[in-house]
Order: C-alpha cells, then sequence, then structure tokens
C-alpha cells in the first residue's frame, strides 16, 4: 500500500495510479522533462512504463533530463524507438550505440545551459514534467530527492506535471535542497552565491498543485555508483596533484584549505579526490556537479567542511551510510539546480578548482572529453566546459594509456575538441603533472611531452613534434599525420605505428 | 616645447625626458605592462626608443598590453629581438612571422584573463608600466586615452610607471573611462555591471606618485583602423542576418533594440554592423571591446543609445569627427578594462548578441579563429572565447570562399578548435544563415551544408558527410582525409581535389 501520508495535498491522493497508467499521458511527439541527474533522482518506474508503452504503441518522444539516468531507463527507451531526441547528457552503453548509429537525436549540451535554452525559447516547450519525489506539501510543492538538476524549470515551464514518490528515501531529506530559479537569464539578476554553502532558494520545487495530473509510487533505490577498484594509475595521479598543490601553496597562491573543489565523475577524479583525504589540508570545500563517495569519505575524515552540487551519485554502502546517519550529514551538503552548480559567475567567483577526467589530450593541451576516434560519442560534456573554462585552475586527468598499452591517451592532435588549451591548465597522468600555465603552445608540448607520456609512446610523439616545429608554426602541426595513431588504431587494433618486417 | 599643464602633480615635472632616456629604464630580463588595444591608446615613443635601444644591447622583455599594438611597435621590437614572451594578442605581420618561425613565445590569451592571471602569480610580476595618458592628474592618477585594456592592473602591479602623455589626444577625453579593479579574483566580490551604460569605477586610474619614474610627450594619433571596402559577400552576410533577427522578433525572442551587441574586430563584423543601420532598429546598444566606425554610424543614425568597450579603434576621418564633437559622444560611450568588458558574468547577465568573425568553421559548427592549417597563428583568439562561451547568442560570420575560391572556409574539420560546437549558436556566410540550436551534429552539418557552403566545394563535403555517415557515429568523420582539402591547398595552391588527368 502507497504511504499516503506522503501527499500533504490531500486532494491530490485521488491522482495516486499505476506508473502504465501515468505512461498514457504520454503522448507521440511531446516534450517531456525528467528529473535525474548522474542516475540519481530519476524516473523509476513511468519512464520504465513508457519504455514498455512505445513496443506496441508509436510513442516518439524529446527526453529531456538533469543528466544522465539510472535503471538502464535510457537503454529501453531507446531500444523501443521511444526517443526522437535525447538532451543534454546520457551515458547508458545501449543508448549510446543507437546515437551512434544515427538512430536517434542527441543534443549533448553544456549542463549548464539547458534551463536557459528553455526559457529562451531555444528548445521546443516542455509538455510534461516527471519528477521523483520524497513527498508532495500540503501547497502541491515537491520535495525532490537525490538531485535537483532541470527539475525545477520543467516543473515551472510544464504544461502537466507527473510526480514519482519514492518511498526508498526517507521523508528526512527535505532542507539539503536550495532551489533558485534565476529570472530570465536574458534579464539583469546577480546570482548572489558568494559562499559555497550559501541558500539563495527554498528547500522545495514550487507547482501549482493543478498541474499535477498523476501520482506513482516506487520504493526503489538509485543506481549505485561504481566503485573504484585500487588502481596503481589513479593513485599515481593523485600523488602528482597532490605534490602539485604542496608546492601552491609553498608558493603562496593556495592554502591548506585549497579552494572549492569540482571533480568531474570517474574512478580517476573520484579516486583523486579521495587522495586529498591523505594530504595535510582542512577546511575544504566542494561546488561540484556530483557528490561522490569521495565526498563523503573526506567529510567523514574531518578534512571537508561543505559539499555543495546537484545530485549525490554513491555506492550502495555509502548511500546505506548516508541515509542512515543523515542528521549527520544534512548539515554539510546542499543540492541545487545544475544552472546555479555550473554558472559561471559563480565558479568564477568562488575561484573553483576543477579536476576533469580527459579521454584524450594533445602535445599541446588540447582535450578530448567525449568521441572515440573524432566520432563516436562516448556520453558528452556534461558539465566539464563550463567548469573548465571558468576555473580557477583547470585540472585534466587521465592515464597516459589503455587497452594494455594499445592506446595512448596522449596524441598528436586531439580528433574532437571539447576544451581548447584556453582552458587547461594542469594535465596530469601516472607519468607525471604538466603545469601549462603561462606557456607558449611549443613549450606546453615540451612539458606534456617529457611529463605526461607514457615511455612506449615516447619516441614517436617526440619525432612528430620535432618534424612539425622544423616545418614551423605557432602550434607546429603535420596535418597529414596528426591521425596516424588513430588510423593506426583503426587498421591493426593498435596505436602503434607497425614496424615493418625485415627481410 | 611639451605643454606641462598636462602634469597637474606639478613636482613630477622633474620627470620629463625623452623616450631614449626613458627605454634606458628598461633593462634585459624585466616584464613590461604597455597600454594599448586593438592599436589604441599604445605607446608611440617608449616602445619604439626600446626597439632602437635593443638593436645596440641586448634587452630582451616579456611584453603584456591590453591587445595590440599600433605604428608597427611589435613588429619593430620583434625584429630587433627584444621580446622573448608576448601576451595576450599581437597583430602585426612582422611579429606574426618571427613567432610562427619559433622566435619569440607568444600566450595567446583569452583577453578576459591577463589581470585574474597577473593577481593571481600564474604570470610572472610586471616590474614596469608604460602608459598613454591625455593628463596627470594633481595627486598622480593618469587620464587614459583611448582604450583602457590591462592598463589599471598595470599600474597596480608595477614597481615602476612610465607615462606617456599623448598631446594629440584633447584633454577633455577624462570622463569616457570607466575603471574599476575587482578584488581578488579568486575572492568573493559580485561584479554589479546590470546595464550597459553603468559605472561601477572610477574615472581616472588610481597611481601613487612615487612610482612615476619617467614621463614622455608625443603627439602622435593612433593608428587609423582600416575602412572596409564596399564588399558584396559582407552585405549578403549583413542581409543574412538581418533576416534572422527579423524572425527572432517576430517569433518574441527579441525586440527591436535586438540586446546588446559585441562584435569582432574585422571588416566583415563591421560591415555586418553597419548593416544594422538599415533595419528597423531601435535603442539599441553595445557591449563589446572595440568601438568601430560603425559603432559611430549608428549613435550618429540615432539606431545606438550607447556603447560600451575597452578601446576606440577608428578610421581616421571618423576619429577626427568625434574629437571634434566630443560632447556629442562622451555621454554615448564608455571605455573599461577588459577584464570587465569580457567578464563572464557581465556577458551572461546582459544577455549579449556576439559577432565574430571565423577563420574557418567545419561541417559540425566547430569554429578556428586563429590559425591556418592548424599550425600558422594569424593574430590570437582575443575576446572571441570570452563572448562566445558566454553570450546569449553566438554568431560567427566568414565568406564561404577566400583566395578566388581556392579556399574554402567551410571544411570537413577544422585544423585548430577556438570555439567548440556548443559555442556556436548561428554560422553565417555570404551563401546563407545556418540556425544551429538544438540542433544534433547530424542536423548541424545538414544546415551549414545546405546554407553555408559555396557551390564550388557543395559536392565534395557533401560527399564527405554521406561516406562518413555511413561509416557512423554522433559526429561522423573519416580521419583520413578529414584535412583533405587543407592538404591539396599545401600540394597544389587550392583546396580544390585536382581532377586526374584522363588518358
Amino acid at each position: 500500500m502507497p504511504d499516503t501520508s506522503r501527499i500533504k495535498h490531500t486532494s491530490l491522493a485521488s491522482k495516486v495510479m499505476s506508473s502504465s497508467q501515468a505512461a498514457e499521458l504520454i503522448h507521440d511527439g511531446m516534450v517531456v522533462g525528467a528529473s535525474g541527474f548522474t542516475r540519481s533522482g530519476d524516473s523509476k518506474a513511468v519512464l520504465a512504463a513508457l519504455a514498455e508503452k512505445a513496443e506496441y504503441e508509436h510513442t516518439r518522444i524529446t527526453l529531456m533530463t538533469g543528466a544522465s539516468l539510472g535503471q538502464g531507463t535510457d537503454g529501453a527507451l531507446a531500444t523501443a524507438g521511444a526517443i526522437a531526441v535525447r538532451l543534454p547528457f546520457q551515458s547508458d552503453p545501449v543508448m549510446r550505440t543507437i546515437i551512434n548509429e544515427g538512430g536517434l537525436s542527441y543534443i549533448d549540451e553544456n549542463l549548464s545551459e539547458t534551463a536557459a535554452h528553455i526559457r529562451n525559447g531555444f528548445l521546443p516547450p516542455v509538455d510534461i514534467a516527471i519528477i521523483e519525489a520524497a513527498y508532495i506539501e500540503a501547497d502541491g510543492s515537491i520535495v525532490p530527492t537525490t538531485s535537483v538538476g532541470n527539475s525545477a524549470i520543467f516543473v515551472q515551464q510544464a504544461r502537466q506535471v507527473i510526480v514519482e514518490i519514492n518511498e526508498a528515501v526517507p521523508t528526512g531529506i527535505r532542507g539539503i535542497h536550495d532551489v533558485y530559479l534565476p529570472e530570465d537569464p536574458t534579464g539583469r539578476a546577480i546570482l548572489p552565491i558568494t559562499e559555497v554553502w550559501q541558500r539563495i532558494g527554498q528547500d522545495v520545487i514550487s507547482c501549482d498543485p493543478e498541474k499535477i495530473v498523476s501520482i506513482v509510487f516506487t520504493n526503489q533505490k538509485d543506481s549505485p555508483a561504481e566503485t573504484a577498484a585500487d588502481n596503481a594509475a589513479a593513485t599515481a595521479i593523485a600523488r602528482h596533484l597532490l605534490h602539485f598543490f604542496e608546492n601552491e601553496i609553498a608558493a603562496g597562491r593556495l592554502t591548506r584549505s585549497l579552494r572549492p573543489i569540482q571533480a568531474g565523475i570517474g574512478k580517476i577524479a573520484d579516486a583523486v579526490l579521495s587522495g586529498l583525504a591523505q594530504g595535510d589540508f582542512e577546511h575544504l570545500t566542494m561546488y561540484s556537479e556530483v557528490l561522490q563517495d569521495s565526498t563523503c569519505r573526506l567529510i567523514d575524515s574531518g578534512k571537508m567542511d561543505f559539499a555543495s552540487g546537484s545530485s549525490m551519485t554513491l555506492s550502495e554502502g555509502c548511500y546505506r551510510r548516508v541515509f542512515a546517519d543523515f542528521e549527520h550529514y544534512r548539515h554539510k551538503i546542499l543540492l541545487r539546480p545544475q544552472d546555479i552548480t555550473n554558472a559561471a559567475e559563480v565558479i568564477q567567483r568562488l575561484g573553483i578548482i576543477a579536476i576533469n577526467t580527459a579521454l584524450e589530450c594533445d602535445i599541446y593541451g588540447n582535450v578530448n572529453s567525449s568521441h572515440i576516434v573524432g566520432s563516436h560519442i562516448v556520453n558528452g560534456i556534461g558539465g566539464s566546459a563550463d567548469f573548465a573554462q571558468n576555473s580557477y585552475l583547470s585540472i585534466f586527468v587521465t592515464e597516459s594509456i589503455t587497452k594494455g598499452g594499445k592506446i595512448s591517451r596522449i596524441v598528436p592532435m586531439v580528433t574532437h575538441v571539447d576544451h581548447s588549451e584556453h582552458d587547461v591548465d594542469v594535465i596530469v597522468t601516472e607519468q607525471g603533472l604538466a603545469d601549462l600555465r603561462g606557456l607558449s603552445p611549443r613549450q606546453k608540448a615540451q612539458a606534456i611531452l617529457s611529463r605526461c607520456v607514457h615511455p612506449d609512446y615516447q619516441a614517436e610523439l617526440n619525432s612528430y613534434f620535432e618534424r612539425a616545429c622544423l616545418r614551423g608554426g605557432h602550434t607546429p602541426h603535420l596535418l597529414e599525420e596528426a591521425f596516424q595513431l588513430h588510423t593506426n588504431l583503426a587498421g591493426t587494433g593498435s596505436m602503434k605505428t607497425p614496424i615493418p618486417e625485415s627481410i
């Protein structure tokens, strides 16, 4: 039996229905705005029911979310042909394949921008919102769960709202959200955040109860974050980075509290952040997108005072620990809309240290975060550019090689640029750290080649750079062989240049 | 005889000296911060004297400015071997050649960032500042001339200051500057500009008179801006853009005042802006880097109410007209430091329409603003990314071909990415306008291919896209021929694929 005490606006109790009944409200051609950010606080029942419905009844929608969904939902929807357009982010392997086949239109956006694009009319209007909630307040307001993402703008703009009340989330979660809807972004409002812990909004999503057309009950945890296995490369990267921070402190540019930290999703970034717990730091803070296991470890260790994000994406163990002792965490974390966590204005003002993962870097410091061999998308740009462009320090971490050495993550020229060299200050691999600040392109190449490259690719990359310099240029390249490593890979399964057989 | 009434701090009169005497204060290895932004308000005597000195006495400096210098100064300095490091922008053809030969280190920076990089200690400390002034106030404060650029941060940070008083600039220029030095950018200050005309600083550059070690008198106009010849392509681009604005107004997304405009330097952008004078617009405003002839034409026509920039770079005729009737213009223009004109926070808050010139665009909407064949720099990124990343609408304009058709400006893949597809909303050539908002990469390619490409390159670019799609991917590419047009150019002097000789 659903716990109808979670519907404090009592007349809304009549809107309770099954997920398949709710899915009937979603029609072909609609624009749906669903909660969910990095697999947290997402729709667990209605979108799944929509995928089932689409199997037998043509229903093809535009699906907007905060970021990625869990539960295999994106894959099920894409397989059922239910998605015409998907934005602004996804990370489902099945949907990824369909995107790369051209089977649906994926608008891979900076995560800060979707709310503004909806408000400005650059994207189509939202027909229906699907929002996971802990409960519904007496005035119809929605108490979100483990993410805020774009939920507030979806509720504000949608004609109709479906609420999924998830009984797996304690009602005590109320109070960790700070929901702020800026005025028209083409208007004149200052975003008044000057401290990571500062509240500028309200702790619920306002919603006209007339808009709520359906309430569906669920009792299902978020898809757990993958936990990072012990990884020698990640440990080495963390060590190089800690050493760098120590030098910055010695130079007087940072204090032992560093600056508010943003860390991208991914095992390496998470491991690096955990590494901070080993260092001699105090009163750390975080102003990030996603609060991960590492955030909890830093809070538990007493090193971190406060963490602001748009979602909590935790492993099962950490999820249980946080909700079992929520009173301990509730004054140390805050979840905001993603156009606030990722706002250029706030990121610049707070002087964020941004730590993101690169898929590949080139010798001049350009970074590819999203595309394999320039063509096939992995996930998307996410919030990485929001932070890289506006941070005090923009750091990219990556292993120097992958696939047992068949792929070098440092290449002559990246096959897709998500972050130009202007937005990359530091590159770290397990081999070492290249500090690119105040360097010209040729100097950047020397730093990256001497610090970050795996020995197996050293000779080939050095040779490329030296021969390119002979031809000249501010950023010397040999266009006819800039992608030679990638075409080797396509031909032989390895970037290594085949050694000609001797006679 | 120098007009010493321009030195209101009378004891400073003893510091008057010749430019060659002033150049003696600059020693090998020093870091020099000089005024000057897009050839306006630059040092006309002391840097020229330094170039002469360096011909016979080894003097190799780091030279920071606002942006480009006029008078051939950069070329003379580079030729004399006087420059070890140059930042953040230059546009001198002689210096460009030396940069591309690797003869000096050029740090091509986003123009918004240099002041913060100096303050943060990411760049070396400034030893000596050289600032062009209209006059010196009784308290030592400096009244700048036709640009502000980075002058205020240079004066604040330098140990010594050389002032060049330019008698060609009327003292009545005082009042058009708004000099604001933000607190430590890693701190917590809100940049409180909410309207283009808003003043937040003071109208002079504060300077401890003890720091002023030299005053040099000059009487020399700024290097004039090149005037745009009648250009059919620029006219067609302007026509497409006006049509687009009309559609945006009809859709309710813009009003007849549009939004504050930023326009990059260059004949096309200037011509496009002039084209606005033909449209049915009113109460236009500008929040840009450079105020050009087109700005004055819009003000003269009554269409533009106010223009904020960091410099005035005018043709000789326009320069004379403005200074002859300065009372008319002084309440309609404002010059600010470049970290304020180009601040992400303000650009987002005001909802700027940014119009910049592309060197080349690719079929997916990535833009190269700076490098020929990926290697050779032309000028630099300037402020284009500051605006493209943060504007309400980011528009890039370019002719579809150049060099008599030997070069297509639309290519399969740009050889250098200054602006990723995420920061490009609209691309306009004389062929047409591609509105890329809300499109996936394949849809962007279809829009650009069908609207922007020159007929001479249509078949080849279509073929590339179609064959790439067959191979698959979210952003389909054929890496082995992505730069075929560029290698054709290197081989034959034309991007056109040579037609095989028939038998």
